[in-house]
């Protein structure tokens, strides 16, 4: 038996824990990990894989023989976009652990603004004991831009809980009991849309798509009164100068934001201080390393057994 | 064809919004809604039924013929405790909205507390971008005690969205794929919970069950360090001042309180001030005056009938 091609990680997480998850990780192989110092200088030819997450500019030239690349994430837009990238499929990671955890930062966020959470907070800081007047789940219908793995469990989980739920995505998506529209039914979407939950892959068609444009064809006058923005997806999707306008000028009421044009947000960014903004720092949906290693190595058994892959990124469309 | 009986309505919720329900409810009978004045003095003598929350204390004196009385709300104790109330059976309000309406304020509560929503609000405050270490929801036992139409609905729920759940009533009630467990499991069910969810009825049983000696019983050490107590069913099953050593001690990592041994709650409460508490004036599942009314209609409807009622209170378990 050949020995086996050893694994380069280049995942630019918390390097403890990742340290941590490598000890247990790869039984069968060796580990290279980039952010030992003991590798540096040290030669990558003939090295078949690499599981990377903002890698080093010049770890592709330096492993200049890879056969997979392993995206730490389930966006794989930063890696597309590096001038270095070898022609050799890129696999993104999906896993149970990492869409459970997408799903439960989207359903807080919805219940957030469905049960009022800031203006209790205000009452509870005021002493202040009243009722405010609670329209149910149903009443509010939530549009997911994106309906992709975590597109849809979002989906069904939100249903679960009693929100009305319909579905945008660039191609008709169909998904059982729910209303779809693609690129032409857009306009149709938003204006039946209270709370846009955006879970979309950056790509030249998406940068930008949450603008002026966008926020003002939302429905106004639902059961909450105003549309509000939620986005998991990623920040080069949404013209934050807009956001901004459209919050202060009332044409969105709230929004939840994991992701910003730059992360991290600058502290300068008037966002973090608006009070209809809930804000976390790109941590909806953390990879889990345990989970990203278990996933690489069974990709990889079953790419050395008969050369398939799982997930695999179409670079055409970008994810 | 006799002349049907009149509904007398005597419901302590918003007076506007109660006139609004009823004025497209009960098309084929009369209406007396004690709020209107016009009704003082008005002998309710030969009326069949009444529609109660917070009744009058002369209500029952008044109308001293009831045949039935429906609650206006899911709770009973405090028609239980009324002196006046007369030998005929009462049913409670069981209805999707108040339920789901119940859910959507648990599972609100579990994701607050496990995606540590007031952490990330102070580092929002801080314009402080920093990723905390997560659990995911099934590294997160919560423990639900109360297993009625409300708490197995909860249940699955929280099911759904990953978290382990166990559940505890005062019999044993089986819940498929759910360990569950009885009075005599009281201290095994309590030690494998991080999320301690009540949704008890209040009964003599369950008067000051939430107290010191149940809170020292929970699970230390969890994914989240320290337990947490939500409270969604009555005020009067939870000893505040226990409650609130507790939270002060670390006992308690945080809490979230719908309910008080006294409402309104009191302004001089400390309770208000906590901040790993979140509070909301009894607000978690307010009864949908529309949906209560359908709801009597239909009970009334088969009750001429047939003589039979559902959801009929069990004067000796309280509930």
């Amino acid at each position: 038996m050949s020995r086996k091609s050893p694994v380069i990680v280049d995942l630019k997480f918390d390097p403890a824990v990742v340290a941590k998850a490598l000890s247990t990780a790869f039984a069968d192989r060796e580990v290279i990990n980039v952010a030992d110092p003991a590798t540096a200088g040290r030669d990558l030819a003939g090295i078949d894989y690499a599981i990377v997450w903002n890698p080093d500019p010049d770890l592709f030239s330096r492993a200049r023989d890879l056969k997979v690349i392993f995206s730490g994430g389930a966006g794989v837009d930063k890696i597309l976009s590096m001038a270095a990238l070898p022609e050799v499929p890129v696999v993104r990671f999906v896993d149970p652990s990492l869409t459970t955890r997408m799903s439960e930062w989207i359903v807080l966020q919805c219940l957030t603004h469905l049960r009022q959470v800031s203006a209790y907070a205000r009452q509870q800081r005021d002493r202040l004991w009243h009722e405010l007047s609670q329209p149910a789940a149903e009443d509010i219908t939530v549009g997911v831009m994106g309906l992709g793995i975590l597109g849809r469990d979002a989906v069904e989980k939100l249903r679960v809980m009693g929100f009305n739920v319909i579905g945008w995505s660039r191609t008709k998506k169909i998904i059982d009991g729910v209303e779809t529209y693609d690129t032409a039914g857009l306009e149709t979407f938003l204006g039946r849309t209270d709370f846009l939950v955006g879970l979309l892959p950056l790509t030249p068609d998406t940068t930008g798509i949450f603008n002026a444009r966008l926020f003002a064809g939302l429905r106004q006058g639902g059961a909450l009164g105003k549309p509000v923005f939620i986005n998991a997806g990623r920040g080069r999707s949404q013209v934050e100068t807009d956001l901004i306008a459209a919050l202060n000028a009332g044409v969105l009421g709230a929004a939840s934001l994991d992701v910003f044009e730059q992360e991290p947000l600058s502290p300068e960014s008037p966002i973090w201080a608006m009070d209809n903004v809930v804000l976390t720092p790109h941590a909806a949906a953390a990879s889990d390393e345990r989970a990203l290693f278990r996933y690489v190595e069974s990709q990889i058994r079953q790419f050395e057994q008969d050369g398939s892959l799982g997930n695999l990124v179409d670079r055409t469309v970008g994810y």
